[in-house]
């Protein structure tokens, strides 16, 4: 068997490509091999032609996008377009999110189209033949379920989220201390109630050696899930949330310990006030590992906004740690979301990484927007437009209301202009 | 002359109106009064028929929305409109920005067509004065200036900016620590330009006591601008920042003496780790005055998204204590905003307000999200729509992409679904 890329590090092997990966993310090699044997950092896509890309300590904070058709709405080639949105707006990575009964078919497609890691909830597809074989989707079938982890690795999908800490203790426990939303995790919500139906513990939990077996041969990157992340404010950093994250902790050791490069999952909904201390307790519950957040959302209340309402909680969590955002698009609650709703979903997400990775002190972010704002200062429109994140909507704006020199918001009275009256001032105020 | 606010409390009369007023604030009255007597909140419009709205301690995170026309493009009937969308989104003060030669007029006509409070910055009247009398920005006149501040409080304006704390001092200094943006208020930038090319004091500053006197005669609350505010990140919290915030710090202080309530305006551009230590200093140096933010945008790249980066900056500056968020428009750095861009605006700083007041501890706000979380779980859509911050946009993705119970996203394995299918989980799942 081939090893993993963690047991060659440990061995001491280390793969030309990670030179241009640690060139690419401004990191030394020697800092980003470090991270990543400490298990606090991980590449997706190193093993198909969707990567390399590194995703946790000391490099850029990265964006995903979800894509995938559900039953009720959406084919293949909406899908696709999705996809080509998602990079479009350039998206770091995807996953296809589908739960439908041509699931295999969407999968194989969009790891073929993919240039980025793409990565799958497998218990998905267990849902869908648990639900057309079966008669119901908590009839999940155990082995089966590990059949379908190990086709969607052979398919050459690049990370997996299982909701590993679905345990059956913690699903017990529901009934004695409710929570407002209860389980909002599709994969949280599906193990639960077969937990609940069968009385039997979470497959991935209690043969979670057998899981690890099957990422170890493909060396697939585990995300572990948070089937128990709050649904709304009011459920966060509750007893299921904190509980599951404990048992993540164990379950990232174990898998580290294997050789295994792994991810955790985080919530969700948080009021602003708890977000930094919830991506810390989450990394000194889980050792550091890279964290993969989904939001937060700092607020409940505004259906058709969610891709804002995440963008505040995972810059607030991407400046406290945070390493992986999954977007949150504006049709989050209400509906799937659509090609513009995905671009915009990967635009926000984009702004709160980026906005993180200021304070992370990483150079090639701090000068974009010295560069943008050098542009700006001296009304360089094509170059303030050019260095733009979506320079399409900059130009856009601009053309549809632009004046000749100054923008229209000040016209004549443009503090650039303004200060041009007085030559002297202007030689004064500005860095040359 | 008849008593301002602020002196008639200091003597023990309380008007019957601050009842309802801290009713509807969800503050005891002595509070409201105390928080008032000390000089940390302020109420606008309360001499007019478009308040009284109060901001500052205690009380819910306000929004202003600016609109007004500039010399290249615009005009009355489009401000207007803009003045309706910001109503429609709920803003809770206007700002008429207007620069234009027909100032005065569109000045009268959002008057009398606002039910809300409305400030105005009158030195761009008096830089239209100085540009079509005089022939240039910079010839303002000092008399003339405080005869419009009167005019336009005479008219019922309810607060002004006001650049008083851009002195000769600072402005001399800008030749020795040369800044990236320079100056981008367009108030503080004209009053530089001004001191450069006449070597005179800001007037504003030299006779205060004049401007006071006339903001007493009035009762007319003073926001005390920031025209040394950062433009880019990279000037954050500098030393004009910061050297004209301890100027504003006595001169608060001197309008609070005399019975004048004052707001402090703060930044602007200001990089996310230093946003809360940005206003935790500001309200040092400026005696804990309500705080009037612009912004802050946490990142300088994002021209067509900065109600997106001032909504990070607004909701983690709210948290840290700033009461008046002045909303950023997509627009912003392109362009004068359009009727949706005010709309989008208004919306994105106030779910960044709510999302503070959230972190504030205020009932009403903890209460919107739990409502509308609970109709989320228990499938009430009309419920949710109606509780949602934009129950319009809410209503159309949810129509065009509905399902029957559940939404498109999930299909028929919504989590509130998969649950129903076991139903004693779905008893013990959440709160009754």
């Amino acid at each position: 068997m081939n090893k993993t890329l963690l047991q060659e590090l440990r061995q001491g092997i280390i793969p030309e490509w990670l030179n241009q990966l640690a060139e690419k993310e401004e990191i030394s090699l020697n800092n980003l091999v470090d991270n990543i044997l400490k298990g606090e950092a991980v590449v997706l896509g190193h093993r198909t032609n969707r990567g390399p890309m590194v995703v946790g300590k000391g490099v850029k904070t990265k964006v995903n996008a979800n894509i995938g058709a559900s039953t009720l709405t959406s084919n293949l080639e909406t899908e696709l377009r999705k996809l080509k949105a998602a990079l479009k707006a350039k998206a770091d990575a995807v996953m296809d999110l589908s739960l439908a009964e041509n699931i295999k078919e969407i999968r194989k497609k969009i790891l073929a189209s993919s240039p980025v890691p793409v990565g799958t909830v497998p218990i998905y597809e267990e849902a869908t033949l648990a639900r057309t074989k079966r008669g119901a989707t908590v009839r999940l079938d155990a082995d089966e379920f590990f059949t379908v982890i190990e086709d969607q690795m052979k398919d050459g999908v690049d990370f997996v989220t299982v909701h590993c800490g679905v345990t059956k203790r913690l699903v017990e426990k529901l009934s004695e201390k409710p929570r407002l939303a209860g389980i909002v995790s599709r994969g949280g919500a599906i193990t639960a109630a077969y937990i609940k139906h069968t009385g039997n513990e979470n497959p991935l939990y209690e043969y979670y050696d057998r899981l690890l077996d099957i990422a170890e041969k493909y060396d697939c990157v585990l995300s572990l899930g948070d089937g128990m992340r709050p649904g709304a404010i009011n459920d966060a950093s509750d007893f299921f949330e904190v509980g599951e994250q404990e048992i993540l902790g164990e379950l990232q050791k174990r898998a580290f310990e294997r050789g295994v490069m792994t991810m955790i999952e985080g919530p969700g909904h948080v009021p602003l006030h708890l977000v930094a201390e919830s991506v810390k307790r989450i990394k000194a519950l889980t050792n550091n590992a890279p964290l993969y957040l989904l939001g937060p959302l700092v607020t409940d209340i505004a259906p058709g906004y969610d891709h804002i309402t995440s963008a505040i909680g995972a810059a607030v969590a991407g400046m406290s740690g945070a390493d992986f955002i999954c977007y949150v698009t504006p049709s989050e609650h209400l509906g799937l979301p659509s090609e513009q709703d995905v671009f915009d979903g990967v635009i926000a997400s984009r702004i709160a990484a980026h906005a993180a990775d200021i304070t992370k002190g990483l150079e090639s972010a701090i000068k974009w927007d010295e560069e943008l704002s050098i542009a700006r200062r001296d009304l360089d429109w094509d170059r303030q437009i050019a260095l733009s994140i979506d320079p399409e909507k900059a130009r856009r704006i601009r053309k549809e209301r632009s004046g000749e020199g100054a923008c229209t918001m000040c016209g004549e009275y443009c503090v650039f202009l303004v200060l041009k009256d007085v030559e002297e001032i202007n030689a004064d105020l500005v860095k040359k």
